[in-house]
């Protein structure tokens, strides 16, 4: 099973408490990471879990809203005291490059590296990056601002060869990715081994869906159908459900609907708000609608 | 005894460690707030610690570069979502306000307060604030980009009033403060009762002097001269001297020699590098030159 867990560096909403640290989180695909927000604290989280500053690859930004990016100058600026050399690649909304770029000018003038800032229309629902193993594609939601959640879909994988076989037919090492990739082998003698004899079916390409900051926003269930793990901002609890609308927020039981909606495998909850002491009485309230609801936590690793 | 506390929030150089936090500090005058610098994540540290955001009166920031200043544009942003009415006052170099206020005119737009930036010369040694109670100093430094550390003056006290003498001689409530301040006392019947005989003295002002970015530096010396408590930088050993000469930095031993040779009561040592997974070798250091010395940490706080 190759790697692709979502590490949870900040699950609060805006305003800081003793418990939480502003959203944040690092997806680690076959080793590569990809984060998808950068609160204020972000780079500390990073490194109290341990992560790998250098394997920090892109940064995917859902809205412009203070608890969800201010971490960018200081992260980029440590990166620079590491000594980076390759570039950084921000997807974040077309405001953002002229808001940043006086703070990175100043602080961060010594780099080695150049920050790419790629605006992409929240808006829209479409594809924002891609690369050998990976699409993103943008999810529209419904915020105060404009906000897209994240969609992370593993492309198809290669099979699995089965190791006895190849050496039971002495298949040669330069073949064996091209049979990983469907083909057939031919044995000397001119014998066809079909691929399905040689290996196990690949692991389904994996999805995770990021959807934070959001009210109850139905249009978003196509869009995530089936995933495999479900991020789904909660701030706030049923009994509060009227704040929730003001603020273009959701209750435990609003993202609870969604998920079961969209049938996905799994559901987390996050974004939580710091009036409630005790988040079970979020997760109960999520659990009595879609019974596969966890709550994410600081420093949690959780496997797509 | 009228409080001066020392509230660190954060202690680290400038690349983030699972120990440290980024400089920041809050002192604690009679329950006004004074913050100086503001690395990132200061603003989660002030919530730990349990200060009161509504308390925060101005800050101080000793130079720019992000892990000290990093901080204020979330900090700002907690405060509007607080409610605060009052304006926040912010003591830096000219260049902040034009580096600042793109980002804050984007994330902090609805503010019920005024953000004021007061530049001041941080090559000169002059006063920059002063209210009823303090003065503040500004101390110029040595370090790779303009510097001052600042020197926290408290003024002259009002003497303690000796309740059993006020009974003895029935002073009305509306004279003690007269009193406190110096008056004598004159009886219904004419006599003098000497300001001597019905107050003990005042407790002496005390004096904070907080010194970081800096090399060694002689010349702060006698701007320091018997402080009751000096923060210095550490942010070596003086094996590694070298590294803190190219860095305009300070090992453990030269703090000590500026705080011996400025007879300061009490010397904290702070912005560690994260090199030393135990800096007690520091503390050995600096101790060697100057016993009245401790380690700053998290979530200390330090009487004057």
């Amino acid at each position: 099973m190759e790697r692709f867990d979502v590490n949870i560096l900040g699950c609060g909403s805006a305003l800081p408490t003793t418990r939480h640290f502003l959203s944040s989180q690092v997806i680690n695909l076959r080793e590569k990471l990809y984060m998808i927000d950068c609160g204020e604290g972000a780079q500390l989280q990073f490194r109290a879990m341990k992560l790998n500053f250098n394997r920090i690859n892109r940064i995917f930004i859902s809205h412009l809203h203070g608890d969800h990016c201010l971490g960018l100058p200081g992260l980029i600026s440590t990166l620079g005291l590491l000594g980076r050399t390759s570039d950084l690649h921000i997807h974040i909304q077309p405001d953002a490059e002229k808001i940043f770029q006086p703070l990175l000018q100043y602080f961060c003038k010594e780099l080695f590296f150049t920050v790419f800032f790629h605006a992409f229309d929240p808006q829209k629902n479409e594809l924002i990056f891609e690369d050998r193993s990976l699409r993103v594609y943008s999810i529209p939601l419904k915020h105060r601002v404009p906000t897209a959640g994240f969609l992370f879909e593993e492309k198809p994988k290669s099979a699995h060869i089965i190791r006895e076989m190849i050496d039971f037919y002495q298949i040669p090492i330069s073949q064996i990715q091209a049979i990983k990739n469907g083909a057939d082998f031919i044995s000397p003698e001119g014998e066809i081994i079909p691929h399905s004899l040689l290996t196990r079916p690949a692991d389904p390409p994996k999805r995770y869906a990021y959807c934070s900051d959001t009210a109850y926003y139905e249009k978003i269930i196509p869009l995530i159908e089936g995933v495999d793990l479900l991020y789904h901002e909660a701030t706030f609890i049923e009994k509060d459900l009227q704040r929730a609308t003001e603020t273009y927020h959701s209750s435990a039981r609003q993202a609870a609907l969604i998920a079961q909606a969209a049938h996905v495998k799994k559901l987390v909850l996050g974004h939580f708000s710091a009036r409630y002491p005790d988040e079970n009485i979020l997760l109960e309230e999520a659990q009595a609608v879609f019974s596969h609801t966890i709550l994410a936590n600081e420093r949690m690793t959780l496997q797509v």
